[in-house]
């Protein structure tokens, strides 16, 4: 159902300002004329927004290719050092954290493996790379945003993560933390988790840019799920959706760290295809690759019986949310790659009307799918009111 | 990602006629102030918006009640007489339509058992009970649209039934067959799923009026789901989300009529719970009431095996969806009644967070909800520009 709040002229100059902005940040330098077109305003609106936004130092305009004859025209193109944001990625060995300017380059990037697994040497060690990074942001530039990836269960409101056991984390309060920790001036702090940045992050800027409901699936040691429906983040009631790495398939199977018996990951994550392919793994996934290619049997057993249970979860996930792209992730790409033929066998048995709409891949964006959806979103509170952002960060 | 497009003064005025009709379709009689608090817009404004409407002839204004000293309120009331819609649904044994008006008054309804299983004679009788009650259309008010339920996959663009397993329908173009036979004159027509229907009537008229991320269960010969997340029905790429029946949940089950083995609704739809209570079953869902009432063992055994295999699935939609509410319709509310405690077992292994948040009720609009939503849903279109609707229907 729609809002029942009514609309002001001011929320329209905002909604335009910001789509304005959204458009060169995703898209990059472009015509004045392009966006005109692309989104349907008057040429006149169209020059104002774009004053606005050089006014604030946002964009700026510059001559053009000379496309036959006539003058030049005027090209926008996004300032990269006027606003960055902070982009952290807390994975399962190590701490990944960037600084990214307006429309998508990285000024800086650090990574550091994690030295223990004590709660507060990893906090402080987040806090430590932060720092490192926001030091390369360039002279006159605001932070505006900062956002952390999470591999586990966390509540958008705050950045509560709930659960993260493969960090060893219950109850840990990031967002908090990360507000007093970083310090005033700089922006907006969120914490999500990493599937659900993947997910943005996938088609924002990777395999699913033309699909707007999109199921990414990154596989790990557990396995994370992240769901994009029309475009908009299946997040739930609490922030907690997604989670289809915990659908329960198989009532005879494992007990998955959850509790509960059967789940999904217990059939398709990391330690199952280790499992399956018993001494052969010990060389980690590079390992079961070379296997694979050199035709191991049990190797091959082992990518064939994951691929089944994969193809099987992903029936019911093309049943449910009918996505026009499921991008695969981690190992899961790779079982795609060595055994995509079983996937597809079971995928048959999905409803045909769904089935015959989807598209699987493998991840365009690898490991980083995460780490560079944490920083469209750290953007997200500027690209959506620009003057009113850079106007309060000014007044403080 | 929201809308690349702009938006135009013309459209703020559109979203907010739309924005005040529906408040008065949905909430009935109200007073000005009551909208101007609600809408947060000016009271002016909200007076121009409510002068338009009354010129439409779709609203009208009354004296209101005296509460304490000073002049009586102007109240604002839908007028239900000056609108309707057709609502059609197609359920497996009968074909029921209804003339609505707005604010939801039934001005008509005409239920049929079907006489055979023929698709032409189940569309002529479709267009008879449709044509019965459009001849209650009150002198002056104009049809302004239809919406057909029906139990099966249905393509949302064109109204395509792609496969509707127990009418025996396969690609039968229901969508057009109305707008050629019902002809001119009657708004837009739309198809749908059953299901997505009913989670619609659950949370604008039922039981899941508080919530915006909600899960309707229709149990029935089959289960159909629909599913509502933010508000917004989940319908994926083409429309054919939401089918989480067939889920598949027990890779060592039954064969399922959609071919693939172990889909939910093999172990929870109604055939499920008459295998399970053998000979018991043959009086129908009433008779198994009745048993379940006097105790009888092999009756009670078949409620708690359907209930164990509901709260397993529950648990995936839990973990994926992570919803406000869970609706359960047909012999799905009466499996909730009779053994609610074996469903809220099997949900104990969901995912704490998202377990904590979601609430559990059998249906309040019961075997109506798809017919309610059909009729909420043919409203959609003059409640999202009431100006445009009723200046194109008097120019044409």
């Amino acid at each position: 159902m729609p809002s029942l709040a009514g609309a002001t002229q001011d929320e329209v100059r905002r909604s335009n300002l910001s789509t304005v902005l959204r458009l060169l940040h995703l898209g990059g330098a472009q015509s004045r004329s392009h966006l005109t077109a692309v989104t349907g305003l008057n040429r006149s609106t169209v020059g104002d927004l774009v004053s606005t936004l050089a006014a604030l130092g946002l964009v700026r305009e510059r001559a053009g290719d000379v496309r036959g004859v006539g003058r030049p025209s005027l090209v926008v193109e996004p300032v990269s050092s006027s606003v960055a944001v902070l982009a952290l990625d807390l994975r399962v060995e190590r701490t990944v954290a960037a600084l990214v300017g307006l429309g998508g380059d990285v000024f800086a990037r650090v990574e550091r493996r994690h030295r223990d697994g004590d709660r507060d040497a990893l906090l402080d060690e987040v806090v430590q790379v932060s720092r490192e990074v926001i030091a390369a942001l360039p002279s006159g530039a605001s932070l505006v945003g900062v956002c952390a990836s999470v591999p586990g269960v966390v509540r958008a409101t705050d950045g509560l993560v709930r659960v993260a056991p493969n960090l060893g984390w219950t109850d840990v309060p990031l967002g908090e933390f990360l507000r007093d920790r970083l310090g005033g001036g700089r922006g907006d702090v969120s914490v999500r988790n990493d599937a659900d940045l993947g997910v943005l992050a996938e088609q924002v800027r990777g395999s699913a840019r033309d699909s707007s409901t999109v199921v990414y699936l990154a596989g790990d040691i557990g396995v994370g799920g992240g769901v994009l429906v029309d475009g908009r983040p299946l997040v739930g009631a609490g922030g907690y959706g997604g989670e289809v790495g915990h659908m329960r398939i198989n009532p005879q199977g494992h007990t998955c760290r959850c509790g509960a018996r059967g789940c999904w990951e217990t059939e398709i994550g990391f330690a199952a295809l280790a499992r399956s392919a018993g001494t052969s793994a010990s060389g980690g996934l590079g390992a079961l690759i070379d296997g694979a290619e050199r035709g191991e049997p049990e190797v091959l057993a082992a990518f064939a019986s994951v691929a089944d249970w994969l193809g099987m979860g992903l029936v019911n996930l093309v049943n449910t949310l009918n996505p026009q792209s499921i991008v695969l992730g981690g190992h899961l790409g790779v079982v795609y790659a060595v055994a995509g033929d079983r996937v597809l066998a079971q995928l048959a048995t999905a409803l045909p009307a769904a089935r015959d709409l989807v598209r699987i891949t493998s991840s365009e964006l690898g490991g980083d799918a995460p780490l560079i959806g944490a920083s469209e979103l750290a953007f997200s509170a500027l690209l959506e009111d620009p003057a009113g952002m850079l106007r309060d960060s000014a007044a403080s």
